[in-house]
């Protein structure tokens, strides 16, 4: 708990309106997508650097943590409160300062919508590539902490390959800047920049963002392609990749999801498939065209039922409403559905696949699969009722097994949805000790009396969730 | 120096070829490409990482720097035994162990030559972009160590960015795995991939690399351009650039590069021409086609006296034959210019330019420039005699302007060639007190006694060089 004298300190750092210790908005703030509730001591709105300085400092002397926060829409736990403390909420800070269209640069402050700052890129004709799902919702400064992805990364990348540079307040108080701001090189000292991408919020806590945009592509195609099985899907993903051919997007889906989407978002005519791939190449108009005659072939060579090209912005909107219904509509059926994101070599799709479906089976489990199927990213989705202990069980005994299996395929237990405090007991399947001591003297550096986000990614025991 | 025990079991951990203590050795391992001589108290030729291994264990106990070495080839002194030790040359370790079609992956040991893998990518249809101009005697290790850039990072970006795991062994002896080997995505804990990306060889010895590839573009186009002065030259990269072209490769070359690589490589038919820009494209065939016609166009717009497109790989590999002369044309002139490496917005180019001449003739010293104008890196070149005391410190106080100009202009005092010794006093210039001390404390951390390559980066005072 919070000391009194603590509390005015803080109300008087940022003001009396930015500050709450009351029971309501604790209990806003309290919760992200991971279905937990870790109701804070307090909430704070900082006004800029300075402030969130003085804040860290006052941590430090009275020893309470505190929790950055963009728009809680993580999936691992990175914006709870697991050890109580302060939750330091970026929302004030959402200033797009600039856009600068000579050098292909933005200055944002981390409380940016990600779909707002790609919305004025567009305007200017530039591009912000990394589009997690949540783009809608989801904010700069909580996709750099978690080095969020999406379905663009197999051509473009992550988030990582958009930070230039960070305004950074670090643990202890000081206000550094990482990286450059509008150069695309630069290697004077450490890489900052990108041991901040990623961290969690765990090392520093972002202020503003340094990003690189590209000029946006001169055309675009998106194409449904539906197949009678998964595995034809997932050998179709194979077969365009071996062929050199780079989408900016494909995606995969299953039947689960299919069917699931169909019933509580109101999509149809996808009632004979298993299986769909969401398929996006972009460039020049010649490029693309001939993008789509190579991908048609393949799909078909590859046991593709149909092969729908959109026409028109109103049919590609169709097709991206169908895919981003998937995370909603699962969580209809089971909100308390296991929500993973293993990543394996591409050419390994395959292999995923039906081990996951042998896992489901075995297991006696329902699994949703979908995901990036381009950089062989699939987000697994473990259809469990957390009141059903049995069931629950069964659901966590596939989710250790998933991770085997995305291993033994020499793959990661997380490609873009970080570690907190939902996988932080696995990252020993992954990480040698040895590694995981390396990062923990790099804490331990940085944040020596560990107030900042204590609780996340290294396996820990923290207080239970109020409700579960 | 290193006492006799510690001598011996140096010598029984790698066997008895594979340590020396020789003069002649010694001085073989005393240089880099900054023009300074510091010998080692010992060289040795490590067969893999447990050796690595032992050998920092070693130096932790007996308290003696150990330096990783690749090719030699750096411009900053990252390879340099400024306070004697012994160099850790990974010159044995030199397999590409595996180039993965499938997943457009490689698996390659530090001391693989660049142009190496770049040649053995190729032959299977895949391409290792980054391009550091001294790629056919550089190594991976190095250009990891220094986060290499070249010619092409305009458009594909630099080591950094193909770098998707490492193996490393820290400075206290253990052997860990950063990041991912053939995925590409993974956020599992700190990105300790890239803090040791860019590191120069003070965090940790790499002995294995996990990299990106891309499939070989299918066409390309190296044009020829030049100009009456230089600021057209700068002007038409800006134009190109604002224009939305993105262009492989825009190398921009002036008078004094041009007139110096006729005298020295015998290189002809440059002779009224005051500056030359040096731009490849790459991609489909209809894609570059276009390219060349819209970079013909806005040429002609900013003046250029001839545009020639090469027809053919011979006619390319004469245009690439004059780039690369550049820079050992220059040492015939002056084997100890100072030779810099700052980056500023491409919009501010022609300042960058148009300041550097002024300073040229305010200081009485001349300087080529040239470099990769495309990504506002420009490789000055302040060409002094370091036997001449008044020229030199002439030099010297005109490297300080051009560095605060550069700062002045938003960019950074080095893009692609590190801090090491050569820059070390200067990166207060760019980096606060804080970020230093941030930087420090990593380091610290990681390498508590400080063993691993000592002396570089940061400020500090060391030994002078036995001949300058």
């Amino acid at each position: 708990m919070l000391k009194a004298t603590a509390r005015d300190e803080i109300t008087g750092i940022v003001g009396k309106g930015n500050a709450s210790f009351g029971k309501e908005e604790l209990l806003c703030y309290s919760y992200d997508a991971t279905n937990s509730l870790y109701p804070p001591d307090g909430v704070v709105f900082p006004g800029g650097p300075e402030e969130i300085s003085r804040i860290l400092r006052l941590a430090n002397t009275e020893g309470f943590p505190v929790i950055p926060r963009g728009a809680g829409t993580g999936f691992t736990g990175g914006a709870l409160a697991v050890e109580g403390g302060v939750i330091l909420s970026l929302e004030r800070l959402k200033g797009i300062r600039e856009i600068d269209t000579a050098n292909l640069t933005a200055d944002v402050e981390p409380g940016v919508i990600t779909g707002d700052l790609q919305a004025e890129a567009e305007r200017l004709g530039l591009f912000y590539p990394p589009d997690p799902t949540s783009l809608k919702f989801s904010t700069i400064g909580g996709n750099i902490a978690e080095c969020a992805g999406g379905p663009r990364a197999i051509k473009y990348g992550v988030t990582r390959d958009y930070v230039l540079g960070l305004e950074v307040v670090m643990p202890t108080g000081e206000i550094i800047t990482t990286g450059t701001k509008k150069t695309m090189k630069g290697v004077v000292g450490y890489d900052l920049t990108r041991l901040m991408v990623g961290s969690e919020g765990t090392l520093g806590v972002v202020t503003r963002a340094f990003l690189r945009l590209l000029p946006l592509p001169e055309a675009k195609r998106t194409m449904l392609v539906e197949f009678l099985s998964l595995e034809d899907a997932a050998g179709a993903v194979e077969a365009v990749i071996n062929a050199k051919v780079v989408p900016s997007t494909i995606e995969i889906i299953d039947d689960v999801c299919i069917r699931c989407v169909e019933k509580y978002a109101k999509v149809g005519g996808l009632a004979s498939v298993e299986a769909v791939l969401l398929i996006e190449v972009d460039g020049k108009e010649t490029g693309v065209q001939d993008d789509v005659a190579r991908i048609r072939r393949i799909a078909s060579e590859r046991g593709a039922k149909t092969f729908w090209v959109a026409s028109g912005r109103d049919e590609e909107k169709d097709i991206w409403n169908l895919r981003r219904a998937i995370s909603p509509s699962l969580s209809k059926v089971k909100p308390t559905k296991l929500n993973e994101d293993v990543v394996v070599p591409r050419s390994n799709l395959v292999g995923l696949i039906t081990g996951i479906e042998d896992i489901a089976s075995k297991k006696g489990v329902v699994i949703a699969s979908f995901g990036h199927a381009g950089d062989g990213n699939i987000h697994v989705n473990v259809m469990v009722d957390k009141n059903n202990a049995a069931e629950m069980q069964r659901g966590m005994d596939a989710v250790k097994d998933i991770f085997e299996l995305t291993i033994s395929l020499g793959g990661t237990i997380s490609g873009e949805h970080g570690i907190g405090i939902a996988k932080a007991s696995y990252i020993g399947m992954e990480l040698s000790a040895e590694a995981i001591e390396v990062m923990r003297g790099i804490k331990k550096a940085l944040d020596p009396n560990g107030i900042l986000n204590p609780g996340k990614i290294f396996p820990k025991a923290f207080r239970q969730p109020q409700h579960a």
